[in-house]
């Protein structure tokens, strides 16, 4: 996935010019602060690979590409003081570094930013790309309510749960591909083809997370297995164990297990209830039609094509 | 001021014909609640009227007017959460009817709102109107936090505080007259001179807002006189006090005076030493260059510029 990397340096280059030194420095260096934290620049990587799929100069698709990144990393400021979390990829997240006045300001600023790098692209293409970003971006908002909405419900049903996690991840990757292949001039077919298969990458890509939390090596993914299942958080394994274990599951509730035996507890049901092997055929089956998507678009660069194929496949299987 | 009045109007019943009962109702339903706490409609009626001084239907400005005034409520739903402030207009703020973390989120998804709205322009002039958009929002971020910065200092400079209201306040004024004079075709130079009378009327308009809060009429402000007294605010007036009568202010500020006891002993020195009149001065000299500024745009319509000329004075000089 040589390309892929490339794109990715390439989009971690321009982050680096970026200038965060204007005053009020209040608003201004928390931008800087928590885009230098790190991340995997994987949308903006994509917005470059969905231009350079159509044979058009990836640099095209750069100023979007950093609008998606400081769009991603606002609303992770602001999902953090709703979270009431400290760190943030090991370090104090902006609320906890500053305070929630200035968390909240330069979020809204940094969102603003985010358009104004959004709205660097050929005026042909504006009207287009700008709805694309809305419209994303008002289905992050909703996907953020209805993830806090689950919090005081104890069952959550499995399209809700899609949905869910569909406007809260899935909707950005899209977007970055979408509006990569429209700076392009892919045509909205193409385009809405890209933005398909970055739906369908997505929620497979989430699917892994929720099982990765389970069941994952600790070593790999950093840190210790079961944190969902602690928070009592509804995933897609715990809709299907009370689908498939109806029973089992409630008598495990009245048990009021804590720590790790409730870890242990809870992924033994979840595996033996065949929860567990369901959501990896709900993940296979979501990479594949990822892949039909990525088939479909009528794109020119065969072998980056083929790169973003194996691209998706390992993000829906990653083991970190 | 007839056709000012009958903007007003035209956007009041715009504002009632938007839909905001989408799911999760959690977020849109704060939306219509602040949107349909009053206000005075003022920006989004300068839009209209800009646009109709061009001889153009105002109607062109009216989705990004509405743009406008729906990123002003986005700004106080947040402002509140900042200020902890219970009321807003009389009524429960978004934060204190639902949450904080509601306020946050759907505070953002008004901002979003926002772009789809001013986005609804003809495509020709939608590059300058976004920029002039994000460039206006990102100051008045800038305002809030250098108002916020201003509380924990015991001493902000004349230019500084001028800084500070033009980009909270102004500024909007500005940008709400420049977008309503782009999508009529205006050009330029002519929406960046109404862009300037904008910004005077509105430094004018904030300097009126400070001498009211001292000395209007309780019966017709609404509200006790002397608010930024007891909250020991920085506004015009304190900073010429601190000017024309260092000794006396710091003679004051020992005393440690609270109520209606402070706000007599401070009104009084402000009078006394001629800081009001300062600032009353300081109100006229914006107020005209203001009105020189309208005279120089080549507008059209020579009654309804009258009318906004009339407009500005009476905002400058309005007794609640």
């Amino acid at each position: 996935m040589d390309r892929i990397q490339a794109f990715v340096k390439q989009v971690e280059a321009a982050l680096q010019e970026q200038d965060f030194s204007m005053e009020p420095r209040e608003l201004y260096e928390p931008m800087g602060y928590i885009l230098n934290l790190g991340g995997k620049r994987l949308r903006p990587a994509l917005s470059l690979a969905a231009c350079a799929l159509f044979k058009e100069d990836p640099k095209k698709a750069l100023m979007p590409a950093l609008g998606i990144e400081v769009f991603h990393n606002f609303s992770l400021v602001h999902d953090d003081i709703m979270d009431e979390a400290d760190l943030r990829r090991g370090k104090a997240t902006v609320h906890h570094k500053w305070n929630r006045d200035i968390a909240i300001l330069s979020g809204d600023a940094m969102l603003v930013k985010a358009y104004q790098y959004i709205a660097q692209v050929e005026p042909q293409y504006l009207p287009e790309v700008l709805e694309t970003f809305s419209q994303t971006a008002l289905e992050i908002c909703e996907g953020q309510q209805r993830d806090m909405n689950f919090e005081s419900r104890s069952e959550v049903a499995e399209e809700e749960y899609l949905l869910m996690i569909r406007q809260k991840t899935a909707v950005l990757l899209g977007a970055a591909l979408k509006i990569g292949a429209l700076v392009a001039g892919a045509g909205t077919e193409s385009a809405n083809m890209l933005y398909q298969f970055g739906i369908n990458a997505g929620l497979a890509f989430q699917i892994q997370d929720d099982l990765l939390d389970a069941f994952g090596d600790p070593e790999k993914v950093g840190k210790k297995p079961g944190g969902d299942i602690l928070q009592d958080k509804e995933t897609l394994l715990m809709i299907y164990t009370r689908k498939m274990a109806p029973k089992e599951i409630k008598k495990l509730e009245a048990k009021d297990l804590t720590g790790s035996e409730k870890v242990k507890a809870y992924t033994e049901l979840i595996t033996a209830c065949g929860a567990k092997a369901a959501a990896e055929a709900k993940r296979e089956a979501l990479l594949k039609e990822a892949l039909f998507d990525l088939e479909e678009a009528h794109t020119q660069d065969t072998a980056l094509k083929e790169e973003l194929a194996q691209f998706a496949t390992w993000l829906s299987h990653r083991d970190r």
